[in-house]
């Protein structure tokens, strides 16, 4: 089937793997008439770039994106922008031992039963970079809420044991650490447990949050097409990533209505607002115009140093340990990701929000 | 826009609200030849029937299924089957002063935000009652899967701080407590905490659990179209569910990559099986061929009668106390609910899936 | 599949047989803050309605419709407009004969080509009364066009070798003849074809012709959903249509650019307008602001008296006459169904045109 | 909106401009285990080439395909296949003229008025070499095809008055002249026509036929997913297109039902069979085992070097005359994207019909 597409309106289609020629991109359904250039993708691809502390892999690549189409005079032309990063060591090593067995935690195995075979070099489809286009294609996304007014905090909330604490929340902080935290001793704490886990050969998970700010009140829809729905499946769409949550989440199957019910009170203005938010912005699968709060539980690094039991195509029991340098967490590369495929069913809600009215349409027509 | 379907070519769309006319379901990409009458549907209808506990509203309600079209001397034929519930009881009370404000944890003000207006009669669209054409569709795609060998078993897996202890599970005893919990003890201690919470004007949230057992492998895409995005977007569709994980789910976040990857060994028969189940059945977003888990965070019912704060269409704060019966939880309705999603979402993975080797378009071709 | 449903933004889902409980449809995306009542509806599905006149079968159909959801208070709401035609006399004659054979000219050979078997009780989901959904569906569409400025007006171009002339074209004629042409003496003389027709147990073709006025210019896309290729889609799905033209159509592939390309000018209110409409309302799959012109090719009624040659389902030859009172020709009914079918494919264009550019986005959302 | 793909489970992508860096395809879909490289491509795209008689463009561009994804030790993986042609000479010249006022018969006034502004730069996206994505991606949907033993013969029906005539056909003729028609003498006479063309600097239209051979019986769907509606968007999807016919088309509008009617018999095997083909081998929007036969109508190349009426875009009326040299007529280069479009749509039916049966399924998986 074709399962490379998200989105209806406002639709991205990927495509490439992590050894082939390159990866990339073509979004589809931007509006004519937003500023773009390269420097505006690359500032978002350099996020999820390695090689940037001692918890990603050093593997030197410079993902340098080009625009192919879409783009005339610095402006979007409202047809197909594809963006391409190419590959620049295709052939650097031997995946010949990879490929004759099922690693742990990876898709291997999946792939295999599917397709008949896998293109088994550096995880192939199923790998990390797989997210460059998503990225790229994000990035396109946030200039758009940024234009609306919409603007998105994106951040690691855990690592392992190590939890941000709200109290410390420092938005500043974020891009201060290598760990995306906003919490300058979490930070700390997470970083000397990330070393433990290396030490030991092991890997961590952890949570990456959320937050929108701006977003006007009634997008989304009452039924299947609910934003916090089509937000899961974005954010579950995204690789390693185990669980989800929209406001209170799984605390909320805790709670009581008392406590997890918001109330509406008038702001100084004269709006209507909510004196919590344990909805996390969103009621009956619509906006309610507080911020949106959502989190991605990410699995720890399935690739790690330490002997694990598996099978071989030869069909036989056997031990590994994954060889090469693999970053021992996921979760601070994650952040981007997370960030640009909420960004984009965000464009796409407000897209399909147009037409909800009578009113709007004749304001828009006539 | 048209937010009321779900899948790609096992569709189905639902329409209807709490207070019309009725509520239906057409189902279209049935295939042909599947045995089908209005029993096997009301079977599933009426697991989510009100009226079954003391924890479950009062309302007389018989939601009987009416097969329109689709059904021919007992079989499917491949047409659309249109399924309609009439309602009985449309204009049984006042709704004039409900109508007149929003309550918390509704969805009653992003209604008018998106729309202008809304039908205020029992929730409308956002009622329950909505949830009677997934289930109606959802008893159709659980058919096709016994067809094939696949089975769900879904119960409550806790309310409010009451969890059923996993070393206590017993299938047989989930039909046998109106809280569909599979540990007779824990529903008996669930039982209690509802008794205090109703006492206390106050409601609960909880926890639905749904397990797929016999999925073959390889069922699901790489990227966008992952079975768990699926089945993500499919479980958090339902209203109140407020998060949703697939195996370890939150857990895995605090893992480690040794105690999260599961081994791959030989089973008994020579093919390849997993040790644990940590991934959850799935694996890079296709199955593996083990138990399919996934878990719901459902909140607690909104309306209670205890009094809250809130603003009326008037631009004033006021007081309200929500009138009427409510469920003091939604979870065990909801177990149906989760199910029959599961299983919609399941069928449309197998039908896409057919197409995605030349060895098995050959095969069927030739 | 799921073949059932059309359109994107503003989508229709119907459902369905000639001889079960009924039809009906499921309109989705329809704005909220609509007038509408049965009566709006019911005046377009009389314009289908059998009965009227010699030519068209005498059966007694009332072919009233219910609306079961989606409206509150004489206004669309927002949510799925479901809508119902009971089949009043199910069970009226014995079938089983026209089970037994496949019907020249029919789908009964590729239905059970595709199913393994179908409901053949007069035609069944392949019956002309499929088009209720469509004719119901398609009032709401002309009755949004219609707010925004926008009508249309569809007749029947020609029967057989009678064609409409466009020097008598007189728009008020249409409904004074049963055969919905233009041009009195035209249907004057098709009448007498028809009747030629049907005293020899045969049936004719023709041709439907539709023009839409007041569609703004740049509506539809540049490249697979350029305006002319969804309406080509829209029109060609309505059974027995062979052909489908917009503007010149295969004239065109006669004519040279001279001919065939359309002048630009000013018009006396500065505006920008063509000349001549060769190209009819489309440059580029993007309305122009002219009117759009289209046409249908329908085929002969295929159920004629006259002995034909067919095989059983035995797999013998054996010859056949359709017994039962026909249409002599299916163009007349046809006329509000490619109304129907180009209004709905024109409030899809227009709702998914809303997100074209930034400055409509920013002049709507800010 | 998004309108650069096209399918539903064989679905592709399309992007670029004439005049940017280069135009590309993502098939997304394709299953895995075919053979693939990009001769088969280029094979293609060569039958579209510019250049190659003194009726094309003497432009020189290689469209030299690249394949970047989706393809490993020779075999589809089942992953999206991107595939670009890069520009060779993008700012060969000045379009500032060009840039000032609308072509008749061109989308330049179209886009302008959806867009605000547009890529003027030789037609941008609206350029016939839009249709490279198109062709790359059938050539892979035609050796799919093959396969299953079905095949497309494509070509040139006629050119302006000038007809092939059926009882000339011969298929080796197809590729011996460089009209592409089947019939030497008529492609001899259709060259005096376009000669004629050139030296009144005007163009021809002509109409394009395609034959499918050895496509299974009950294969597309009876309502909006017809085939021969599907086949009717696909081919008016293609610039220039301004009719569509499956079988006799309008001639059918015209006929009898005795004429129109096809027989039903039994075949030297056994196998039902038509006798005739008026149906053009779809019946019910189902293909029923006999050929299918379809047209496309192609207006004359608007861009003439004659004189022209048109407006510029300072509100003026001027006179133009088309500078450059260019196509006297799109026909023959439009054979093999009419091939393609075709090919495309029966793969995505194809795919599609696999889960037509409970027979089927259960076939498939058990």
């Amino acid at each position: 089937m074709a399962g490379s597409s998200f989105g209806t309106v406002f639709k991205i289609t990927t495509w490439g793997e992590s050894h082939g020629k390159g990866l990339g991109v073509v979004v589809d359904g931007c509006p004519a008439g937003l500023s773009l250039c390269e420097e505006d993708i690359q500032l978002f691809l350099n996020r999820r770039k390695p090689g940037q502390s001692r918890f990603t892999t050093p593997r030197k690549e410079d993902d340098a994106v080009e625009i192919l189409s879409g783009v005339f005079e610095g402006k979007t032309t409202g047809t197909p922008i594809s963006m391409v990063v190419f590959n620049q060591n295709q052939k650097s090593k031997d995946y010949s031992e990879i490929a004759s067995y099922y690693r742990p935690g990876h898709a291997d195995y999946t792939f295999d039963k599917k397709y008949g075979f896998r293109d088994y070099r550096g995880g192939g489809r199923s790998s990390g970079r797989e997210t460059i286009g998503r990225v790229a294609a994000g990035a396109i996304a946030v200039k758009i809420l940024h234009t609306l007014g919409i603007s998105l905090t994106t951040y690691t909330k855990s690592i392992g044991p190590v939890c941000a604490d709200p109290r410390n929340f420092d938005a500043e902080e974020i891009n201060n650490n290598p760990l995306y935290m906003p919490d300058a001793k979490a930070a700390e704490e997470a970083t000397r447990y990330l070393e433990s886990c290396m030490s030991e050969l092991n890997s961590s998970g952890g949570v990456v949050e959320c937050i929108v700010r701006g977003m006007p009140a009634g997008i989304g829809d009452p039924v299947f097409e609910k934003l916090d729905a089509n937000l899961a499946k974005a954010i579950m769409s995204i690789g390693a990533v185990k669980g989800f949550e929209i406001g209170d989440g799984f605390a909320a199957a805790r709670a009581t209505g008392r406590d997890n019910n918001d109330a509406f009170r008038l702001g100084a203005d004269g709006t209507v607002q909510k004196q919590t938010n344990h909805a996390g912005g969103i009621l009956g699968g619509m906006s309610d115009g507080s911020d949106i709060i959502l989190r991605a539980s990410v699995k720890p690094t399935p690739s790690i140093a330490a002997v694990q039991q598996t099978v071989n195509k030869a069909g036989e029991e056997i031990d590994v340990s994954i060889r090469g340098r693999h970053d021992p967490v996921i979760v601070p590369r994650a952040v981007v990701v997370v960030e640009a495929m909420t960004a984009i069913t965000l464009v796409d809600a407000l897209f399909l929000n147009m037409s909800a009215t009578m009113d709007g349409l004749e304001r828009f027509y006539r």
